[in-house]
C-alpha cells in the first residue's frame, strides 16, 4: 500500500480479497503496510488486483519457492522478532543490537544450570540455552534429563531473569516445552521433520530453526516457510555448520557466507552458532567475531562451568572465564560495527 | 555358545547374567545360539564371563559404536527379516532370494493404487510402496492424503495380496500406520528423528530405515541401533543416495559401495532405492542391476501408471511397462548371481 | 549426411565450409558420415547450412557446453577407441567386449612388474597398469621410479604382449611416456591441469582421463573437450570415486550412476577403477561387478604380487590369486550381460 | 637452541648433523634459533641428539604429516614472508599489518591493467593481481593473453609501483612468469600438480598457494610442504572456497574456520579470496570483513574497471568505486583489530 494508506481502505481491501477466497496477511512496517497473499495465486490477474484500490502502490509476484520467508514478501523490510523475557523484551533483527545466547549443551543439574545462568548473565548474555531433550547419535549416550530438566530451566529463568531457549524433538512435547521456553529450538537433525514444523508453527512462541547438516539455503528457507505458513511469523534462522569432506580439524564447516546470502533473500533474523559450527572451543572466538563482521543478528555460544566433565559436547564449550573474555571482544566489535 | 549347547544350560546362563543386572538377548542361529549383552559391560571381566559355563565357546567384545547392529553381535551370522504378507511370508536377507518393492511415490486414489498394485504384482513384486504421509520440501506441495490414504493401501493390500510398506512421519501416527502396513518406513529426512526411532522400536512391525542425505555409515547404523535397542530387531536398511557436490544430472549420488561395506559391518539386510538414488527413471534400470551385482538383498522402485501426471516424483517413476521389462532383467541377473 | 551420401559431395561440402572459415571434422560411422563444426558457429544460419547440399539429412546445434564430447556431436553413435598392443588391437566402447586393465599402483622393480604382467595376462587382462611417476600427497612418500620405470614397463610389455597404460604428470614428460605407453593416463589431481590436457591432445596416443575428486560430470567432459579440441579424439573416461562427507570405510565414493549418465551425454567409452574408488581390496569385487551390470566398457584394477609390501596403495590391491578369482566372476557376468 | 646459543656452537652442531647424513635447516627467530631436521629421522635417538650440545634446549618430534609447514617446526613462531616490490618491502604474517591484493581476473589490455593498478593503489592496495595464463573450465573460453600479458603486467608494475601476483600453470612457464611477478600463484586446480610444486619450490620468489576445491587442510599443508621441501620457504596460503552440496547462491563455500585452524597448525601466513570464495561481488564486503575479524593476514579481491564487460569472472568483480568504499571499511576494521 502507499505510505499513508488509510486503515479503513486497507480493511476494505482485506475483506474484498477474502471474498475472493484468499487469506491476506497484513504486515505493518514503519512507513507502509504490505498485504501478503499466498495460496492459489498463480491465476490471479495482477492488473485486476492493482485496480482494486487507488491506495495500492505496487503488486509484486514472489518468484522464489519460499513466499512468506522471502525478502520481497515484506517489500525489502527486515523482520524484528520480539521476545518477552523476565528482564524485558529482547529483539532479534537487522540493524538491531546483537543478541547473545549462552549456556551448556545440556542441563545437568539445578546447581549447574543456575550457576551458568548467573555467570553468562553477568557477562552480558540475554538468553540461556540448555538442552532438556538431547538428540544424540548413539542411543547409549546421555539423552538429556527430559521433562525434569524443564523445571530446572524454569528455576534458572526465575533466578537470572534470562530468556530460555531449548530444543523440542517431538510433537507431543511442544506444549510442555513452550510452558518454560521463551524461544523453542528446532535442531539440525529435525530441520525437515515437517510434522514438527507444522505443529510448532501453530503455537505462538518464537522458533529458532537450525540449518540441517546437508540443507541448502533453499531447503532451510522452505523449512522456515512451513512454520510461517502454519501461522507463526517469529522464526529466527541459526547457521551451525554444514557437513563437508573435511572433518579432520572442525566438526562441521561453518558457512558464514550464509549471512549475507540470507540478508538478501529473507527478512528473517540470522543467528550463528560457532560452537557446533567448529566443534572446538579454541576456534569459537575467531568465528564469533567473524560472524559479527559478516552482519549476523545474534550468536549462540556453548558455555559450561566445567567443560572437561560435561555430559555432552565438552570440547566445544567455553569456560565462564573464556566466555567473559570473548564477550569483551564481542561488545567492542559489535560497537564498532554499529550493533 | 558351543554348537549343541543345551537349552537348559543356556537358560541357566541367562538367569545368572540377569542376576548380575544384565539383560542378555538370545539369538538363535541355524547352528549355534549367541547371547548378546549390551549395557554397562565396560567393566565386565571377560575371563570371569568365560568361566561361567563350559558350554561357552567364546566371549567377544564389540568395539564399534553400534552393538546390536554389528555383525559381531551375531558372530558373523546375517539376519533374515521375515515379513508376513497376505500372499505368505517374505524374507529379506543375505543369500536369500531378492525382494522387490514397487509402487508410486504417493497414494493418489483408490483406482490408481489398486491398479498399480495389480500391475507390479503381475510383474513379480512382493511389496507395494505408496506414501500416505509425504515429506515435501515445500509446504505448498501435495502433502499426501494422510489417514484416508491408509484405507486405500489396505484396499490394495486386500485386492493384490502384496505386503504394504509406507512411511511414518510422526510418533502419534505410528499406531494407525502399523494397522495397515506390513513394513513401516522411516524416511531419509527423519533418519535422526530419535523420538520417532525410539517409538517405532517399541512396536513389532519390521522397519525400513532410509539413509539420511548426509548420514555416514556410522550415523546410519547408530540410527538402526536406536530401533534395535528399543526392542525391535527387524530393521532393513535402505540406501537411497547421498548429497554431494554434483546434482546436475542426478538428484543424489547413489552409494552402492555401501552394500559391501554394510555386509561387512552389520547383519541387517540391505535394500537399494535407485529411483530416489538417481531421480530419473532412465537411470533406474542400470542402477537396479548394479545393486544386484553388488550383493543387495532387495530393491525399492517407483512405478506410476502415468508418471507425467504424478502428484509427486513423476520424473523418477517407471511406467508399469518399463517396470515389467526391468523385472525381466532383474530376474535374469538375480538368477545368475544365485539370488 | 544422408546414408549413402557420396564422398565427392561430402568433400565438396567440407571445402565449402572451409571457405567460410570453419574447420569441419568428418566422423565416419557404420551407416552415415557426420560433419562436426566447432568454433564461431553461434551466428550461423541453420537454414542456410541445410541448403548447402541435398545430401544433408539434418543440421543440429549442440546446446551443451561440451561439443566434441557430446553424444549429439556424433548423432548418437558411440565411439570405439582402438588401441594397438603387441597382442593386437583392443577396442574400448559401448556394446564391445569388456576390457580389463590390471597391475600395481607403482612399478617397483623389473622382476615385480614382469611377473605381475604375466600373472594378470594369464587371468585375462589386456592391459598392464603401473605408475612410473606417482602423484603422492606427501613429498616424503615414494614418488615412483620415474624415467627408469618406463624402461621396466617396456620390458613387461615385450615379455607379456600386454598394452601399457601409465600416468603423465607434467608436459615435459609426455614424449618419453608416449614412447612406451599405449594409453597415456591423466590422473584425478591433474584433471584440470589444462596445460597438460592441451599438450596431451596434440599427440596421437589414446588418453585415459580420470575424474577429479570434486569434478562434476560437466567439469569432466569439459576436460575431455580440451583434449578433443586439441586434435586427439581418443579419450577414455575413468570414474575413480569422488570425495564426499563419508570417508570412514571407503577412501572415496564410487559414483556408478556416472556410467548411465555418461552413456547418455557422451560418445566416449567409460572405465571404472574400483580400487581407488573404494580404497580397500575387499570391496573391489562387488564394485567391479556392479560396474559391469551398470554398463561399463572397461575396468581398471590394482593387482600386486605382495600387497602387504607394496610401496603405495597396498590396502586396495588384490593379490594375483584374488584377481584370478575375480576375473572368473567378471567373465561370467560380462557374458551374461552380452559383453 | 637455548636463547643466546653462540653462532659457533650452532655451526658446529650443523656440521655434526651433516656428518650424520642429515640436512639441518637453520631458522633464525627473534629470540632463538631453531634447527629443523627432515628426512630419515624416524630411527634417530632423541636422547643422543639432546646430548650433542649443552646449548640444545629441547628436541621435539613433529608428529603431523607436514613437517616444515608445521607450527612446531618453528617452535610456535609465525613466519613473516617479506616481498620486495617497487614501492618497498611488504610483509605477510601474523600480527603484521593486513596486506591487500587487488585487480582483475585476467589482464585484458595495457590501458585496462595500468588504469586498474592506479585505481587500486590509490585505494590502498599493495599488490596487483591479474591473470596472464587463465585456467578455464572450457577450452572455448578466453584463456588469457599468455606471455604478452606478462609485459602488460610489467608495465603496470612500473607505472604503479605495486607488487605483481600472477598465476603459473605449467612448469615451462615458471621462469618467464618469475621475471615479472613478485609473487607466483599456484591455482586451486593445480594445488596437487606436484611437478609444478616441486619446480616452483626450486626458484626463490614467494608463492601464493590456493586451496584446491576438494582439498582438506592436511592436503593443502602437504602441498605447501612440497614447495618448502624443494627449498623455497616463502609460501602464503590462500583460502578461496571449497566445493560443497550447496552451489545455488554462492559459487563455493568460503571456509573461514580455516583461518584459526591454520594459525594453530602452521607458521605460514594466510590470505582469503572472498571473490572466488563467494562468486558474487555483492557478498565480497561481508566476507572480506569477516576474514579480518577471524584473523586473516591478507585479502585478495577482484576489481575490474567494468565488470559487465570482463572477459572472465565479471559477476564476482567489484568496480573501483566499490573497492574504494570497501577499503574504507577494511582499514577501519583492521585498525580496530590491531592490524
Amino acid at each position: 500500500m502507499r505510505a499513508g494508506a488509510s486503515t479503513a481502505e486497507i480493511d476494505r481491501l482485506v475483506q474484498e480479497l477474502q471474498s475472493w477466497g484468499l487469506s491476506p496477511e497484513k504486515i505493518v512496517g514503519s512507513h507502509k503496510v504490505v498485504l501478503g497473499l499466498v495460496g492459489e495465486t498463480a491465476a490471479l490477474d495482477m492488473t485486476r488486483l492493482e485496480k482494486l484500490s487507488s491506495e495500492i502502490e505496487q503488486v509484486l509476484r514472489v518468484e522464489r519457492p519460499f513466499k512468506r520467508a522471502s525478502r520481497e514478501y515484506r517489500h525489502g523490510q527486515p523482520s524484528a522478532i520480539r521476545v518477552a523475557t523476565p528482564n524485558g523484551t529482547v529483539s532479534f533483527g537487522q540493524d538491531l543490537p546483537l543478541v547473545v545466547i549462552a549456556g551448556p549443551c545440556s542441563v545437568e543439574s539445578e546447581a549447574m544450570i543456575v550457576e551458568t545462568a548467573a555467570r553468562v548473565k553477568a557477562s552480558g548474555a540475554q538468553f540461556l540455552r540448555g538442552g532438556a531433550y538431547k538428540p544424540r547419535t548413539s542411543p547409549y549416550s546421555f539423552q538429556g534429563h527430559g521433562e525434569s530438566a524443564l523445571a530446572l530451566l524454569a528455576a534458572a529463568r526465575q533466578a537470572s531473569g534470562l530468556g530460555i531457549i531449548t530444543e523440542v524433538m517431538d510433537t507431543p512435547d511442544i506444549e510442555k516445552v513452550a510452558e518454560v521456553a521463551d524461544i523453542l529450538q528446532v535442531g539440525a537433525r529435525n530441520m525437515q521433520n515437517f510434522s514438527l514444523l507444522k505443529q510448532i508453527g501453530k503455537q505462538p512462541k518464537p522458533v529458532l530453526l537450525k540449518r540441517g547438516m546437508a540443507a541448502t539455503i533453499d531447503d532451510w528457507l522452505m523449512a522456515a516457510e512451513y512454520i510461517l505458513a502454519a501461522g507463526n511469523p517469529n522464526v529466527i534462522l541459526c547457521e551451525r555448520g554444514i557437513r563437508t569432506f573435511d572433518r579432520e580439524y572442525t566438526r562441521n564447516t561453518l558457512d558464514l557466507s550464509a549471512i549475507p546470502v540470507l540478508k538478501k533473500l529473507t527478512h528473517l533474523p540470522v543467528v550463528v552458532d560457532p560452537s557446533h559450527g567448529t566443534g572446538w572451543s579454541e576456534y569459537v572466538p575467531a568465528m564469533a567475531l567473524a560472524a559479527i563482521a559478516a552482519g549476523v543478528d545474534g550468536l549462540m555460544i556453548e558455555v559450561h562451568p566445567n567443560p572437561q566433565k560435561a555430559l555432552s559436547d565438552g570440547p566445544q564449550s567455553l569456560t565462564p572465564e573464556q566466555f567473559t573474555d570473548l564477550m569483551g571482544e564481542i561488545r567492542s566489535l559489535a560497537l564498532h560495527r554499529g550493533r
